[in-house]
């Protein structure tokens, strides 16, 4: 795209447009309201990789039934601090935004409070959740799995996700320390650009689909390859 | 050392030669069994580099007055799930353990617990605590700060630590998942190994004191440089 060709778009209305679109697939108006607001405020932090970019893709989900437009929650298990979920397929952001006020409800009661949630869609920019309990000047801490890229650690076969990690600490006056990465050295994403722009990869980013390290951006991912966690074995075990 | 000169000691009477000399300095005898079973049990996992091996520098800063030879816990905060212990200066093991077994209780009760110890000595293998979870079934989660070895991302000055972490998850019949790490890529003992041997280290291992990366094991540590962190920016982020 030109750089003339870029055009301003409100917060406002980005959001807007958003909840238009999910409503129109029978997403209720204050489900609606939760996901397009963190779609828009995906692109407002910089992270256009995971915000208004996938509308497309998480409309057809939809349409296709692959995700519940009505949002479902069943508590599995509720002890003190932590809570269980089951989500049966309703879309991550949604599901996740609502699990998330309730680990703070629990925080503020506990000092602490964890919720897991099980079948739930993808969630987007797992920073803004983990950004919700700043506002009450707590801790926010997010975990979740992600579709199998890496191999296990000397493995050939992608079977575990790069399972994103998010942390935010309020810091009184100053702006929150938000910490958002995924565990593989660099995401897919880099790879593709680089097959497309003809360039090589450093040895450490990728292993080809014989489990072997590679400067082939194709073979280290689209070709069948596993993406490379950070640390090696360490960031495997994190996972 | 010539491999004939290995000599086999069983786990009770390196446990207890331990338990003895800590009691020469002063420890009482329940905390000296504590941290004599920690530090013979680090030599039964194979982490002999945290082992019995560090006991004459454990017993000079007993004797130096460095850390306390009798543990001394405050309660400075104390809700629901979570507990804010001071330590005095108290030798890291027996104080981790005691916070350890506090968080536990905690976990029975609220389903999770988060006890946080200030003002603690070094507390060997970040392992052996989480793994005291496992015994009821629950999952541990042990974290720490450290010396500082690590310039934060791009810059040249040590100033932050390669904090260890460690998970470890019961498993019923099978032998429990244990995650036991620092975030530098490699551990500063590493570094000056290769420096004896004269040998060449690889790029992405350490920086030199100007913070540009180095192949040359002295200068990515005694020299004053700095280990480099798990995936670059990520481990900065994470520790």
């Amino acid at each position: 795209m030109e750089n003339n060709e870029y055009r301003l778009i409100s917060f406002a209305d980005l959001k807007s447009f958003c909840k238009q679109v999910y409503k129109k697939v029978g997403v209720p108006d204050d489900e609606a309201d939760i996901v397009a607001d963190l779609l828009a405020r995906s692109d407002l932090r910089g992270v256009e990789t995971h915000g208004v970019t996938r509308l497309p893709i998480y409309i057809q989900r939809l349409q296709k039934g692959y995700v519940r437009s009505i949002c479902k929650m069943t508590l599995l298990k509720n002890k003190g601090a932590t809570t269980f979920l089951e989500a049966h397929g309703s879309m991550g952001h949604v599901a996740s935004y609502k699990a998330m006020e309730i680990a703070i409800q629990k925080a503020m009661e506990f000092g602490m409070g964890c919720v897991s949630v099980k079948d739930s869609g993808h969630f987007g920019v797992a920073g803004l959740f983990s950004m919700m309990a700043i506002k009450k000047d707590l801790i926010g801490y997010v975990l979740t799995n992600s579709a199998p890229m890496m191999a296990p650690y000397g493995g050939r076969e992608r079977i575990i996700g790069n399972n994103p990690l998010s942390c935010a600490f309020p810091t009184n006056q100053y702006p929150p320390v938000v910490l958002d990465l995924s565990c593989s050295v660099v995401p897919s994403g880099k790879l593709i650009l680089c097959r497309k722009k003809g360039e090589k990869i450093p040895l450490g980013w990728a292993y080809d689909k014989e489990g072997l390290p590679t400067e082939d951006p194709y073979e280290g991912y689209e070709g069948g390859g596993s993406l490379a966690p950070i640390g090696g074995y360490k960031g495997y075990g994190m996972v």
